[in-house]
């Protein structure tokens, strides 16, 4: 990957980090991951022993898609609307999950295809477009809207850390979601659709098969656009996924860590690397997705998952549900004895 | 395995348990592990949906082994009284990981070669010897011991369950105990040292030659005594590992579930497994150890670990680190919408 242009975690709190690990009174490398996160907290935190992570923040940023009515979703698009809902009311997967863990949720409707009526309205004070473009037939955006998606995400960014968050989380909804997702990965590591594209929450088999020919009519009509990070987003991405883009290159720039969930995610995370060289610094991975371009897409970023739990339910739900890993990381760091201060000199 | 001798998990529980898993507003299979986690909590708790784990306690059982003043670790024996220190004070990693994460840790020296002066009394309160037999040379107890040390673990989890316990964790701290612990295995399963024998807390090449034969040595000289389970444990065992499992026998004959940590907890799971058919139905797997002998251990009580992540630190701070994992099963399955709820009849 290219020079960073964004800042870097300060190299010196990372060195003291890495030399407070040595010194704690465990066997050397008996904290396996959960050792290199601590590491990576307090870098990323520019202070040791790192702060325990009690502000999360987790932004679902919904939006429907076009080729969602091109059957590459085992479900209707009305889902979308029904899910804005869900997480309003607390009741979706992720709001199970964000309040046991203690995790702050805000839901936008970035591009929703429905008025969301009797939804409150700064869940829509963002709103970019009804519904994104079908990907196969026609650009996803106008450049216009993506300039403005990758603001509102931005904005987002900045209104969150203003508030005090010392991690983000992205997540997102909408039907269709994982057809763009694998289309930006694929543009990012010059894949075809073949190497990237996977069931989503659960195509069949004949359906997979045609999602798989959605995503590569997506990339050839793109053509050579898709060398351009920012092009990529108007050509085959999404308002929500521009949005999220956004909102991570806010967060690289400003100097706060994100925990990645899945491949919406962590796609928006690869374009974020792209626009911005050296933004990976920032990110850790909470999850491994069933889908192949997330595990390419990581690899790029050359980040590896803390949980491997086979969840497929998007929403930010598996980066919140590893917050508990890193606090697991950050706790062992801060609070465990040095063994200089365990055992008599002599044996020490 | 055997036919169960030991209560089982209500099979009506578990059936509406998995019912309620495949009635949430989430895709099907969404959820992976923590579904089926979330189906193995209510299950044992007898109640769907399940209640929140909010009183899981850890106890850990410290002793000597005598095969640690013969080469089989990278530590000196007298780390064990020290550690036992270390919990007391609340500096060990697993002391850490349990404050983070809401865990209440006890800590019993059953079997320290260690006075422990100062240390409060209620640790030593069920002390069985100072340390136990080097077992390549000797038994690691009498016949006596080891049906005291069985109590003494029965003991204990009969007075955590009374104050509350809604689920268990054993955690064993004693330098050279994954020598026992690996024996213990190979007994269960017949096997010959060299395929159970791994590093522990990272010996070298040339000392892991010498543990394993260490381990091939104890287990010759058991010889047909290891076909009994308590037997076993006299022989090859140790002190700590005894009441541990006798700790996992009264939970499982208790219907308190348990949380399974690294090899000396799963070494004991299996024990108990071979001395009362069936409570494996009690326990899940919290962490996968990088000892060979934990995986064939889980492998024959058919359990998966739901965490990798290298830790070899012991102390069942590997279970402590999944406990977060299990509760985001039980919120998942207790507090997401039913899809009768949340979309009208009709799309239903």
């Amino acid at each position: 990957m290219s020079e960073p242009v964004v800042p870097q975690p300060d190299p010196a709190v990372q060195t003291a980090a890495a030399e407070r690990l040595a010194g704690l009174a465990t066997p050397a490398g008996a904290l396996g991951r959960l050792g290199e996160l601590g590491v990576w907290v307090s870098a990323v935190q520019g202070t040791c022993p790192p702060r325990p992570l009690d502000d999360v923040r987790l932004v679902i940023f919904a939006g429907d898609h076009g080729v969602a009515q091109h059957g590459v979703s085992a479900y209707p698009p009305a889902i979308t609307g029904a899910m804005v809902r869900s997480f309003v009311a607390g009741k979706a997967g992720v709001s199970a999950l964000a309040a046991a863990h203690d995790v702050a949720v805000r839901v936008l409707d970035i591009a929703v295809d429905d008025d969301l009526e009797g939804v409150p309205t700064d869940v829509g004070a963002h709103k970019v477009r009804r519904g994104s473009g079908a990907i196969h037939l026609e650009d996803a955006l106008t450049p216009e809207q993506t300039a403005a998606a990758l603001e509102v995400g931005r904005t987002v960014a900045r209104e969150e850390i203003a508030a005090g968050a010392q991690l983000l989380i992205s997540g997102d909804m909408g039907i269709g979601n994982t057809t763009p997702a694998s289309a930006m990965v694929a543009a990012a590591l010059g894949l075809p659709a073949t190497e990237v594209t996977g069931r989503g929450t659960g195509v069949d088999d004949a359906a997979l098969a045609h999602k798989l020919s959605v995503v590569q009519q997506a990339l050839n009509r793109a053509g050579d656009r898709l060398a351009d990070p920012v092009e990529t987003l108007t050509a085959v991405a999404s308002a929500d996924l521009a949005a999220t883009v956004g909102f991570l290159l806010e967060a690289v720039e400003s100097g706060v860590p994100v925990l990645l969930d899945g491949l919406m995610s962590v796609a928006c995370a690869l374009s974020a690397e792209r626009i911005a060289p050296g933004a990976r610094a920032w990110f850790a991975a909470g999850h491994r997705s069933t889908e192949p371009a997330q595990s390419l897409a990581l690899e790029k970023l050359g980040l590896e998952p803390v949980l491997d739990l086979g969840l497929r339910l998007g929403e930010g739900s598996g980066a919140v549900a590893a917050v508990p890993v890193l606090r697991s990381a950050v706790a062992l760091l801060r609070d465990v004895a040095l063994l200089a201060d365990l055992l008599p000199p002599a044996e020490a």
